[in-house]
């Protein structure tokens, strides 16, 4: 049987394992696929775009495992209450080809986009950061939260959303299940004011420049999360030349993060160099670093094999009858039962 | 809820609406979107290679649904139990981006194939052919014949495999649930000799020429299926010349079919244009037609297709909590109901 988590399934184990517990698990997945990199198999994605969004297909490999993330973009669809991104992955081994986990992956990339956050905030924001900065509070926010409480220690936020309902929303949410202490703030230089962390996850499209380079404090660590698809930044080019830039896959952040609207040449390092300590990540308190994240293959992997590890020892998941299991691999027909029925009629 | 179609569902299915009547719609479905095939979004598959074997992801889109298939090619397999290949398969809307349908696609593989050599079959063999001789009596044979004897009326079968035990497998499941006859030769010749078609399926990797000039009679219509991988043909080159060949999707069957083995400008057509009448299909009777097929992603968007349309006449099938469905699409947290669990504690 192959392995199935549904969104039930999601939800029961974040229920029992914590959504911290879950994250500092998946940040530590991430961080050693992370570390050995250069392993993967790193391809394009394959994009099918239509006048209402995108359906892409990420695949990546390590050589044992093989991995692959369904997921759409169709910003159209909040208006009609349903999700702008869905998501469906397989985790796979490489050796048979067989399928050995099906996933949901609407939660998982919510869950790995905020872990992978935190790989890189506690790589470079300053030792003493708990005091973080969120700024827009749609679908991301309380996984951000979470994933920077469990991973870095986080202890306040302060979170800012041109809405006011959706700031209640992640207020109320996050207070019900952590210690964090969460305040609404009026402004994006409010919430900014006191941070040593500035997580950015907002929605509208464009080149928006919500960030400034007056909203931050020197030693700022930031992150960049909603700057993610080409015509769409976050940040002004001025905060980007004032700060070091991190990026997960160089050649696809240039076309979808931040940085798309900075020259070819503008220099950044890939997070995974710094992990591995080939590159330098903050070298004085006083840097502002920024982590230019559009989320990449290697990090779904890593969320897949977490939730293969956890369905393996039988701890959550349910099996799910996707390959059929002859006795004779040249007898597929006999898997049918046709005969039975036939015999008994 | 999306919809799901585990090996239960398919065996249930096949049961219940019997191998034949499950061809014929097939068949419908295919020649319907081969009748609209410049409409399609034709990429190519996105193949990751290991030493064991390929795993490869086919998408394709009409523009009003997208579809793809995960499959894998494993010959080391067998050696181990396993089936060489295994699929899976995903039917989503292309206006939200939302899977509808997840789909096995081991067994749906193996239909849509034979309903693929039929339609062609159907569109090229002689009106009259009844009797075929079936080559290689692996997974796929018993929905090659089965899939005949619905879409074309064949009524004898002549089947030969050098592993007889292979051949009496298939002859076995034939008779049994159908009126078949169906008798087991002990040469490709003579298989072949009183054959109107010719469908040769075989394992054996490499260049083989399984079938040559003097196996066939004037007149055959031929339904390569084996040759369908760089370095794995079954056809002699001179019966390739001999006759008139159509494929699915000339740069992929360039590849990967049993044309291969010719030069670049070989002569063929596209079984599309001869079933819109763009080209002429068999213009004598004591001509040899070829189909020289690999497989394309529009066949298994036909079969997708179809199980869709099954699904949600409630038919067949099972939902599946692939997608989370919240209240507030801002609100994805909320779906997990954390806070009901700390109210509760």
């Amino acid at each position: 049987m192959v392995q199935f988590f549904g969104t039930e399934d999601m939800a029961r184990l974040l229920r029992e394992m914590s959504v911290g517990v879950f994250s500092r698990q998946l940040c530590d997945y991430i961080r050693e696929d992370f570390r050995r990199w250069p392993l993967f198999e790193k391809s394009a994605r394959l994009a099918s775009h239509s006048q209402q969004g995108v359906i892409e297909l990420m695949p990546t490999s390590d050589g044992t495992f093989y991995a692959f993330k369904y997921v759409n973009g169709h910003p159209v669809n909040t208006a009609s209450g349903l999700l702008t991104v869905t998501g469906m992955g397989v985790f796979a081994d490489v050796a048979t080809g067989y399928p050995l986990l099906v996933s949901e992956m609407t939660i998982l990339t919510a869950l790995r986009t905020a872990a992978t956050s935190a790989v890189a905030a506690r790589a470079l924001a300053r030792p003493m950061a708990r005091r973080m900065a969120l700024i827009g509070a749609g679908a991301q926010a309380e996984f951000q939260a979470l994933a920077f409480e469990a991973e870095l220690g986080i202890t306040h936020i302060d979170l800012y959303d041109p809405d006011r309902s959706a700031a209640e929303k992640a207020r109320a949410n996050l207070v019900a299940i952590s210690p964090l202490r969460v305040e609404i703030a009026e402004s994006v230089g409010a919430a900014c004011a006191n941070a040593d962390i500035v997580t950015i996850a907002t929605a509208v499209k464009g080149r928006q420049a919500v960030l400034k380079p007056e909203h931050i404090r020197p030693g700022t660590h930031i992150n960049a999360i909603g700057g993610d698809c080409p015509g769409k930044t976050e940040l002004a080019a001025e905060l980007l030349r004032r700060g070091r830039v991190f990026v997960e896959f160089t050649p696809q952040t240039r076309i979808e993060g931040d940085i798309q609207q900075m020259e070819p040449e503008f220099p950044v390092t890939e997070l995974w160099q710094v992990l591995t300590q080939r590159a330098a990540g903050r070298e004085r308190a006083e840097d502002i670093t920024i982590f230019d994240s559009v989320g990449f293959a290697i990090e779904d992997f890593s969320a897949l094999r977490l939730l293969k590890d956890i369905a393996t020892t039988g701890r959550a998941g349910r099996g799910l009858d996707l390959i059929p299991a002859p006795s004779n691999p040249k007898d597929l027909f006999g898997t049918l039962g046709l005969k039975r029925m036939v015999a008994a009629a």
